[in-house]
């Protein structure tokens, strides 16, 4: 098997965050990302990159709509492992979904985060 | 001015390589890339980002579609000053191009390199 370095990037609208690059062929990144947003009407696209030495690579993507986010404020209360699909769905110019399951997948732990409450 | 690290991602189909990332309000990467396709009917979408510390947000985009990229082995002769662009403009799900002048520009020289040829 070939000696994978994968990498995820994480965007939300025009912003974009990335983890660092883990090698193997079961990569575990274990990174937490935040994001800002006031569109519920849109969703955070993830992406797994293979980085090579000149190209960087595509394994596959994820999308989810924000509405489908819970709200939780407990750390792995929203883990599911998401299916890496080969393919971006599209509706005028935005992401909307992802297509063409490529048989790997990942698990992300993917939450809102409740606004703090002071219990005085 | 806002201090900027900024540095360029280049995607042609399902590979990308990416820039390092230069200080400044006027970067120049100054870097050459390589890109393998079998395909002209696709393009390059060039891709200018900001890196911030938890975020990296995009500054704009251009795609260049490879029917309009020549032929040529000498560098610096497919220079041209591309608008960066706000949006992406998707056909079935594929980028085909940009739209929304940001108002900054880009010099990239793109060009298909000819085989080597022997002259023995």
């Amino acid at each position: 098997a070939a000696q994978f370095n994968s990498y995820c990037t994480l965007k939300l609208q025009n912003v974009k965050s990335t983890t660092v690059t883990v090698k193997g062929a079961n990569p575990c990144w274990e990174q937490d990302f935040l994001f800002e947003t006031n569109d519920v009407n849109t969703g955070l696209l993830i992406e797994v990159w293979s980085k090579g030495m000149i190209w960087d690579r595509a394994l596959g993507y994820n999308y989810i709509p924000l509405t489908e986010v819970q709200y939780s404020n407990e750390e792995g209360s929203c883990q599911q492992w998401l299916a890496l699909e080969a393919e971006l769905v599209m509706r005028d110019g935005e992401v909307v979904g992802t297509k063409n399951p490529t048989g790997h997948s990942l698990l992300v732990d993917c939450r809102f985060e409740l606004p703090f409450v002071s219990e005085d």
